[in-house]
């Protein structure tokens, strides 16, 4: 096991290397600089390229290579930073992973710009890797974007909703989060083979995995360490936000702590110095269990279907990805 | 003459309504309201819907039929919306056509989303009507909506910048409007033939047809009639825009008028009171008459284009399409 976790990183490091060459080009010479060069910031912002990787070991799982779905896997992360500079300016951030928000640093207008031409980019560069004429991975990736923007609208609207139930949350996430992921799985899938149920598999896998990754992410503001996560601990309470945990929890909550809960969603937030009371008390009702539990049922879901993959090495390295994924500590 | 103009007349209102009806439609019964209310909100805004009639009538002549590619219109349309939708964020625009913009009626956040979610939709419409599995269709697709948004972003440089050559504003305005209108004719003909000479004929029509389009909304800025055009007369010189025919205005003016000019543009604006005397300062420099004349040369350049089309009759209709539109007051 320590051997292929090893083989897998060596894998992942390889080939993130080749994204991010490849991502370091996009922009290059391209005009005008007003509308580019806040591209280039957004883009070269580094990260684990979750995506695009999903692309790749989707389409190696399914018997392809890596080379034949490169621009595919560009095109799924061009999407995601499309996602993340337009979502920064509707939650206010003011950084994020530790620089200024696009909208932030080049102002309202830029990033708007920004965020819309990077879905047309995105288009293009699928399209270089669609070899067979297929036009169902273009709808395949558009119906992606758009199940994305619906999730986000979701989010918006739980913030001014009283009540909101887990079921709707999962809802939420499975379009604004999970959607996406399935997708860079699915095209990674579409493009090397056309055995459907390979493909409905990967897809499968991706969309489970996704739901497991937004838990672990509700998980983690909670419970990270500020330096590793980038963010301020506990940023979701501060905020008010209906996180899957704030949802357990109210649901188990009883007396002061049922109170507490409460004024926190009218209030829509809590101060910082609070955050750690609130911390102890999801630790104390279970709903951290409860998360880490959920985590791992997605977690073994995604998994479960890896079975019967034509590459079972590279089968064998989406599921040690998916168990480092919900383990991860930032 | 005059029958051509009745014929016309009628087919572009008979097609008009199956346009508006498709439009009626596109967004029925989608969830989350919160995204389609406003969606349908801006597609229902009414107006000429010249892009989409400019798809239809571009097939027709190319030799193809209106139902070969209406999904395909709608797809141009909503492309439109989109820009319209984000660029009257960046416009700071209370109202579009007498109505409020998507921003002010529904908040910045939805309006981000809305215009976001018309694009994977649009994909979505032109799909739909790719019969011959022609990626290159959604190629010039994508294409087309990047250098608008590079139009775009040149349009918002050019407020700050001091200095604007009439070279550079067409640069912008081929880019901002023309292409929208050239891919629009484009992909009309793309979608019901291969060859290449009458695809390549109507996208030329189409983009001298723009820069046609929009020095003619220039001019109108300045000289329509107030309910006509559904704007305030001015509203560029208000806002101290660098049009087409401030730039002449500038190339050509001495003395007071320079002067005048000058600190419009320092201002950044004019008053509403003093439009009238703008006004008459560009008809006495001959700014109005130029523009006119380039208008006309534009127009004549994309007629030029419709011969030798597979279908005479139609490229008849949208040489007359081109007459009427840079006659048009409104």
């Amino acid at each position: 096991m320590k051997q292929k976790e090893a083989l897998l990183k060596n894998i992942y490091r390889r080939e993130l290397n080749e994204i991010e060459k490849k991502i370091a080009l996009i922009f290059k010479r391209m005009k005008p600089r007003s509308l580019y060069e806040p591209s280039e910031f957004i883009m070269k912002s580094g990260g684990k390229r979750l995506r695009p990787m999903l692309t790749l070991f989707s389409a190696w799982s399914a018997g392809g290579k890596f080379s034949s779905v490169m621009n595919a896997a560009i095109a799924v992360e061009l999407i995601h930073n499309f996602t993340l500079v337009h979502d920064d300016i509707m939650d206010n951030a003011e950084k994020r992973r530790n620089r200024l928000t696009v909208h932030n640093k080049y102002g309202l207008n830029a990033a708007i710009l920004t965020g819309d031409n990077l879905i047309p980019i995105a288009y293009d560069y699928l399209l270089k890797d669609i070899k067979n004429n297929n036009l169902e991975i273009v709808s395949n990736f558009s119906k992606a974007i758009r199940i994305v923007c619906e999730g986000q609208s979701l989010d918006e609207d739980f913030e001014t909703r009283k009540e909101v139930s887990i079921r709707e949350y999962k809802e939420m996430i499975s379009k604004k989060t999970a959607a996406l992921l399935e997708m860079s799985c699915s095209i990674g899938a579409q493009i090397v083979t056309e055995d459907k149920t390979i493909i409905r598999k990967l897809e499968n896998y991706g969309r489970s995995l996704g739901m497991a990754f937004q838990l672990q992410d509700d998980l983690l503001d909670l419970m990270a360490n500020e330096t590793k996560f980038g963010k301020v601990p506990g940023g979701d309470l501060i905020e008010g936000k209906k996180t899957f945990l704030l949802l357990n929890a109210l649901e188990s909550a009883r007396g002061k702590d049922l109170k507490d809960i409460k004024l926190l969603i009218k209030k829509r937030g809590i101060a910082q110095e609070e955050v750690g009371q609130f911390r102890e008390m999801f630790i104390r009702l279970g709903v951290v269990e409860n998360t880490k539990k959920q985590i791992k049922l997605y977690s073994k879901k995604a998994i479960k279907n890896l079975t019967g993959m034509p590459n079972e090495e590279a089968a064998d390295f989406l599921k040690e990805l998916a168990l480092e994924l919900t383990a991860r500590e930032n």
